[in-house]
C-alpha cells in the first residue's frame, strides 16, 4: 500500500479551512464572560462585590496554566519517546490541540456557556479550562496513533472527537448529574477507549517492518521525561481546576498529591520485578507512574480520605505497569489493537478504576459530609448517586467504542496521507528533518560523509517506496 | 580578522563593575514598596483593606512566574536550535537577562516608581515583571546576534537596550498616554528593530563559513521546542501581567489564547504550502506559531473580542511563516542583515502588525465600552487615541533604529572579544565544552577514538586561526 | 568488591512495604485540614469569613506548584549532566521525593500539624509546601552520592533524613523559635552536610575507574540547564511559599530574585577568571548561579533591603565558584569526599552563609520594624534572637554529621544492591537502557551493527563484574 505522503495542498487546505470556520463561528456566537468583559464593574455592583479578586480570574488562572503545560508540554514531551518521531509528537500534539481547544470552545459553550438570551457563547477563564480538558482526551487519543496517522488524520480526529466529547460531557454532568472533576470518565475512559478502537480500526498487518524505530533511544527517554514529569507535579490542578470553589479545590489538590505519590513506588517495585535482573524500564516509570492521577480523577475532589487516595494510587501504580507487561502485548498479538504508547495502560484501566472509585466513595458518602448550604446533591440519596456514576462510566466506554468505530472508518479512507506500514514512526514522512552525522554536528571528515553511513535510517525504505 | 577571544580578564571585569554598579546604586535608590515592606500592617490600614489577599502580589506573582519562564527557559531555549550553541543560547540569555533585570530596576524605577519624596525606587511584584518585560526586548535582540558576538557585547548591548527601552516606554505610556499592555510596540517592535539594526552594523562578509553550523541537528530542535512551548503556552500570562485587575487582566489572557490557537494553524498550512513536498519545517513550527502572541501584545487587553483575536494570529502565524520562507533570504542577500532567528518575521512584523491592530481597536471602540467610573481614557475621543498608538509605534521604530546604530558601531570596536566569521555559531570559542563519541558517551573502542574522528568539527578551524 | 546488583525482589519489596506502611498510618492517622474538608463552610462561619478566597489554598497554592516543579524538574534535571547517568538522576530522585513526601507528611503533621486533641494530622495545602521542603533536604544529599548509591540505599537514606530532618526542624523552629523560612539552615545546610557526611562514609577507593563516566556530554548539559534554569527562576516561591501573608511573602520573593541576579552574573566572572583561557564552564553556570537563592533562605523574608540581597547573591556566587575550582578537588583528594554534584559549593558554605546572614540581619533589626500588632517575636529582643538563630546553625550542622555517620554506616552494609568502583554513574547497573547507533537511531547499515562498535560502554566491564 503506497498511499502519496504527499501533503503540501491538503493539509494546507484542512488547516485555513478549519480555520477560517473558526474566526466565521467566534464571530457568529462568542462573546466575554461578564468577568472578562468591560462591563465588570457593572456586574460587581450587580454581585454586591468589592475587590476584583472575586473576579473568576483570580480562582483559576494559576490552575488553567498548569493545565495548559500539561495538555502542550505534558502530553507533547511525553510522546517523544520514540527514537524518529519527535517532531511529530510535539508538532503533531501542538496542532491537533490548538485546533481542538478552538473547536471544544464552541462545543462545550454550545451545550453549556450560552447566555440567558442562548444567543451568545460567553468565554471567561473556565471555559479555557474545560477547552483544554476536552483537548486532553484528544491527546490520550493520539498516543493510541502515534506513529501511524498523518496529520490531516489527526485533525479530522480531533473534529469528532472534540464533538463527540462535548455530547458525552453533557449527557453526564447535566443530565445523569454525575460528579467527575479530573475526568476519569470523560476525558481518560472515553479518550483511552475511543484512540484503542480508533487504532484498532486502522490495523496495520506489516507495521513490524516499523520494530526498529517503535522503540526508543537513551536520549529520548530523557526528553520523553519531561513530559512525564509535568503531568505528574501538574496534575494536582488538572483534577482541581474546575471544582468549587475553596474546600472542594483544596481537597482535589491534596488527593491528587497523594495518590500520584503512592503510585510512583508500586510503579517502581512492579517494574523491577517483571524484570528477569530486575532492572527498572522506563516505559514504566515515564507512564504507570501517573496512573495515579488518573484514577483519582472522578473522586479526587470528594471526601476519599488522604489515605484513600494513596490506595487508588497504590493500585493503578501496580495494574498499569502489569498492564504494559502483559496486557499490551497480547492486546497487539490477539486483539490486533496497537498501542503505541500504551494508553490503555495509562489511561484506560486508570480511567474505569477511577470511575468506580468515584461511584464508590459517592454511594458511601455519610449523609452530612456534604451538608454546607446549597450544596447541590442534596436531593438525590447517596446510593442513587453512585449508580448515575456507573450508568455515566458505561456510556463513555459506548460512546467511546461507537464514535471510534466511525471515526476509524473514516479515516481508513485512501486520501488522507497516512505513511505506509514501513514508514511508520518515522518523521521524515513529513517532516524536513536536518542531516546530522553521528556526533551531532557537521563533521569534516570526508569518510564520514552522508553516502553509505549518514543518510537517516528511514530514507532508503522511504525512497523505495515512494518512487515507484 | 583574527580578534583574541580569549575573555580571560575582560569578561570577568565586566561583569564585577557592572555588579559592583548595582549594589550601590541599589544600595543609594532602592527600598521596599509598601505592598512589600514590615509596613504594610499601616498601609492596610491607611487603605481600609481587612484581607492580606489584597496585596498586589496575589494579583500578580502567578503571572510573573509565567513571564519569568518565559525570559529564562523560553527565549533561552528557542535559541538552542542551532547544533553547536546551545550552551551559548542559553549561558549567554541567562548573563544577559540576569543583569538586565537589575538594571531595568533601577531605569524603570527612576521613571515610574519613585516614592512621593522622588527619594527612592519602591520596588514590588510589578516591577519585578516590568523589568522581565524590558529583558524580554534585549533577548528578542539577542535573537538577531546569537552566535555572532560576544558575551561582552552583550552586556553591553544589554546595558543600552535597557536604557533606550524605558525611555522610549516612558514616552509612549507616560506622554502619549499609549496603550501597550502586553508590549507589541515596546517590547517586540523596539527589540525586533534595534536587534536588526545592530546585526546590520555588525555584518559579516564571510559568515558563509561558518554555515555548516548555523542549522540544528534532530536533538536541538527538541530542545529549542521547549522554549518555544513555554513561550506559547504563557504568553496569555506575558499579555495579561500588568493589566488593570478583574477584567482587563481575564480578557488579555482570553485573547491571547485565542489568538495563540490560530497562529499555530496558519502556520502549519504556510509551512506544508511553501514546501516542494509539502513537509513541514522545524523553524516555522518554532517561532511562526508564536507569532500570534506577538500580535496581540497591544490590543490583548482591549475589547478585541475572541474572533478578532482570532482574525490577529490567523494574518500573523501566516505573515511570519511567509518571512522565514521569503523575507529572512532576501534580507540577508540584498539588505546584508544576517537575522539568525529570524526575529524580524516572529517579532518584527507581528509587532508592528500589533501596534496598528491596537490603533484600530482603540479607535474603534465605542466611548460606552470602557465607560467604568475611573477609566483614564474617558478624557481623550477614540479617534485622537488611535493616533497617538500610531505616534507611540512609529516612535518605537525610530527609536530602535537610531538605538542600534548607536550600539552597533560601539560593538565593532575589535576589543570586544567576538569571533572570527569561521568561528561564528560555535560553543568551543567561549566555553569549555565536554570530548564526546559518537554514541554519546565515552567508548572502549580503540578504532573510535578521537584523532581522525571525534574531534569536535570546530576545534581544527579554531585552532587554525588561533595560534598563529 | 562485586556485589550483587539485581535487585529483582528487594527493591520490589522495599517499596511495597515502605508504600502498604504509608497507608496504614495515614488511615490511622491522616484526615483534613478543616481548609480542605468538607466541614469548611462552618469554617468559614466560625472564623466569620465571607470569601472562599480567604481559604489558604488560594494564598499558597500557586507557590506549591513552583516548589513542587524545582522538586521534581529542578533537582531531577539538574543531576541528568552524567553522560550515562540520566535515568537514574530522574528516576531515583523521582522514587526517593514520591516517597520522602509521603513519610515528611507524617513526620512534620506529628510535630506541627495535630489536632486540638492530638489525635489526627490535618492535611492542608502547608503541609504539601513543607514535605516537598523537607524532600528538597533529601534531594541535596542525593547529589553528594548520585551514582554510587542503589535504589535501596535511597529509600533507606530518604527514610532517616527526613525523620532526622523533621526532629532538627522542631528544634530549631518550635523550641528555638528561629527564623528559617527559606531553609538556609534546616535544608541547605543540614542536607549538604548531611550527604557530605554518608559519601565520606561510603568512600570508594577506587571511583577514578568510572572517572571517565563521571563528567558530561554536550546534550547532557543542555539536560541539567533545564533543572538549573527552573530552579532559579522559582527560586522566589521558594524562599517565600511559607511565609506569612502579605509582605513577607511579597519581600521574600523580590529579595530573592535580587539575590538569584547577582549571583549569576559573579558566577560568570570567576568562571571564566579561573580558565586559563577565559572559557566558561558549565558546572558553574549549571550550580553557582543557584547559591544566591540558598544563601537568603533564612532572611529572603527580613527587611534585609533590595540591596542586600544583591550583596549576598554577590558573595554567594563567586564563593561557590571558587569552591568548584578549588574546594572541591581538595575535599576528594585530602578528605576522601567524593561529591559527584558538588554540593558542598551550592548547599553547603552558601547554606551555612544564608544562617549567618539570617542571624545578623535579625540582631541588627530595629525594633520598630517589625512593630505591627501581634509579630510573633516582640518578646525577644533582636540581639538575643540572633544569638539563637547561630545556635540553629551550629545545631543543623551538628545532626547532619551525627545523622550522617549513622546513615552511611547502615548504608555500608553489602546487601543494598550497591554497585562496584568502575560501574558507578551507569545507567546499565540498575535500567535496562535502549541500545542505539552512532546517529541516535538504528541503521539499516550492517557494518554498524552492535558486536563490536555498538555495545554501550559500561556493557563489557558490566559483565566482567557481573558474570564471575
Amino acid at each position: 500500500m503506497a498511499w502519496n505522503t504527499n501533503l503540501r495542498w491538503r493539509l494546507p487546505l484542512a488547516c485555513l479551512l478549519l480555520q477560517v470556520a473558526m474566526v466565521v463561528l467566534f464571530g457568529v456566537f462568542v462573546r466575554y464572560d461578564p468577568d472578562a468583559d468591560a462591563s465588570w464593574w457593572e456586574e460587581k455592583k450587580r454581585r454586591n462585590i468589592s475587590s476584583d479578586l472575586e473576579n473568576e480570574f483570580y480562582y483559576r488562572y494559576p490552575s488553567f496554566q498548569d493545565v495548559h503545560v500539561m495538555v502542550f508540554v505534558g502530553f507533547g514531551f511525553l510522546m517523544t519517546f520514540l527514537q524518529r518521531y519527535g517532531f511529530g509528537a510535539l508538532g503533531f500534539n501542538f496542532l491537533l490541540a490548538a485546533f481542538g481547544i478552538q473547536w471544544a470552545l464552541l462545543m462545550q459553550g454550545w451545550f453549556h456557556h450560552l447566555d440567558l438570551q442562548g444567543r451568545y457563547i460567553l468565554l471567561g477563564i473556565e471555559n479555557l479550562i474545560n477547552a483544554d480538558f476536552c483537548v486532553a482526551s484528544v491527546c490520550v487519543a493520539f498516543g493510541a496513533v502515534l506513529g501511524k496517522v498523518s496529520p490531516i488524520q489527526l485533525l479530522i480526529m480531533t473534529l469528532f472527537q472534540v464533538t463527540l466529547f462535548t455530547v458525552n460531557e453533557y449527557i453526564l454532568l447535566n443530565i445523569l448529574e454525575v460528579k467527575d472533576a479530573g475526568g476519569s470518565m470523560t476525558i481518560h475512559t472515553f479518550g483511552a477507549y475511543f484512540g484503542l478502537t480508533v487504532t484498532y480500526i486502522l490495523y496495520r498487518h506489516n507495521l513490524e517492518q516499523s520494530k526498529q524505530r517503535q522503540s526508543s533511544v537513551y536520549h529520548s527517554d530523557l526528553f520523553a521525561m519531561i513530559g512525564t514529569l509535568f503531568l505528574w507535579m501538574y496534575w494536582p490542578s488538572f483534577n482541581s481546576a474546575v471544582s468549587y470553589h475553596g474546600d472542594a479545590q483544596h481537597r482535589a489538590a491534596i488527593n491528587t498529591y497523594c495518590s500520584l505519590a503512592a503510585s510512583v513506588l508500586t510503579s517502581v517495585a512492579l517494574s523491577s520485578a517483571l524484570h528477569k535482573k530486575g532492572k527498572l524500564d522506563m516505559v514504566h516509570i515515564q507512564n504507570a507512574t501517573l496512573a495515579g492521577g488518573v484514577g483519582v480523577g472522578t473522586a479526587a475532589e470528594m471526601m476519599l480520605m488522604p489515605y484513600g487516595a494513596l490506595i487508588v494510587g497504590f493500585f493503578c501504580g501496580s495494574i498499569s505497569t502489569l498492564g504494559f507487561v502483559f496486557l499490551t502485548p497480547f492486546l497487539e498479538s490477539r486483539l490486533r489493537i496497537q498501542d503505541t504508547c500504551g494508553i490503555h495502560n495509562l489511561h484506560g484501566i486508570p480511567g474505569v478504576l477511577g470511575g468506580i472509585v468515584g461511584a464508590v466513595t459517592v454511594a458511601f458518602a455519610s449523609p452530612d459530609i456534604y451538608a454546607q448550604p446549597g450544596f447541590s446533591k442534596d436531593v438525590q440519596t447517596s446510593r442513587t448517586q453512585g449508580k448515575f456514576q456507573v450508568f455515566g462510566l458505561l456510556l463513555s466506554l459506548a460512546m467511546a467504542l461507537m464514535g471510534g468505530i466511525i471515526v476509524g472508518l473514516i479515516l481508513r479512507l485512501p486520501f488522507w496521507g497516512q505513511a505506509a506500514d514501513e514508514n511508520c514512526f518515522e518523521d521524515e514522512v513529513y517532516w524536513e528533518v536536518p542531516e546530522e552525522n553521528s556526533a551531532g554536528h557537521v563533521t569534516e571528515d570526508p569518510t564520514l560523509k552522508p553516502p553509505a553511513l549518514l543518510i537517516p535510517s528511514g530514507a532508503p525504505a522511504l525512497s523505495a517506496v515512494l518512487v515507484p
